[in-house]
């Protein structure tokens, strides 16, 4: 996967934290997934359907997702509520929108689905093993979430 | 949500299952998703996108998925390997599919994302609050395992 694909979802995803939550998160190295070993507390996942599909998902450590929903609704969140859930979806939805404007304008287009939030302490996400994964890590204060694209990109003829 | 909208996902689930992995689950009474209850130790999810929207979620106690996939493959799974993940993504993938010729038949258009296998004991998926979700519980020898339909179903113009 080349590294233009994965650039618009790095800035995606930074614009969306920094304008939703007021935190701006660093980014870090990207990998290849190939163990499943990227584990959150929360993730946001969203698939992308068209000639190019896929998914993406965000996957938060349980106090960081509570602070980013706290900044966005302007109220502290203590536990995984509706609000969290809808907070951590609507993150993984700016990702993928904000991907996809910039991916369109270099022919690649696909749809959206509506995003899915999966809870559960330390689950892992996998993606098809025929198609490749980056693993994003991004360190925001003193921990650590991660955004994986699956991508099989194929531009319209 | 309708029935007739609903009813496309539950004949490709039990198809899926026949075909693939040659066992017979028998429905129980579907019910509104109101509460995020519905937990899974392996759960299969396929985005919908287009004029209809939605996701699609399966999800497998442990053993069960073990048993289902062991079936597919024809030899025994013991652990959550590639294979299972694979396996519980193309049943996710069978049940989008199927229900998207139906459902496409009536006038409800939109194409599959790559499915993504979550892996976490007892984790549970969420939907977005705004859009109704169906769950379908299957009840397979001494077991339950869950469908969850969340749709948003606008038709073309």
């Amino acid at each position: 996967m080349k590294v233009e694909y994965i650039n618009p979802f790095i800035t995606a995803t930074v614009n969306a934290l920094e304008t939703m939550a007021f935190i701006k998160p660093e980014r870090k190295d990207p990998y290849m997934k190939e163990d499943g070993k990227a584990t959150g507390d929360i993730s946001g996942l969203i698939g992308l359907a068209g000639q190019t599909t896929g998914s993406v998902a965000i996957s938060f450590p349980r106090e960081m997702a509570l602070k980013v929903v706290s900044n966005m609704v302007g109220e502290e969140m203590k536990e995984f509520n509706n609000e969290v859930r809808d907070g951590v979806g609507e993150i993984a939805n700016m990702i993928a929108g904000g991907a996809k404007g910039e991916l369109s304008e270099k022919g690649y287009h696909f749809k959206l689905s509506i995003p899915t939030v999966v809870i559960g302490s330390s689950h892992n996400i996998s993606h098809r093993t025929d198609v490749p994964c980056i693993v994003v890590p991004f360190r925001m204060e003193d921990d650590t979430f991660t955004i994986e694209i699956s991508l099989k990109m194929e531009k319209e003829t």
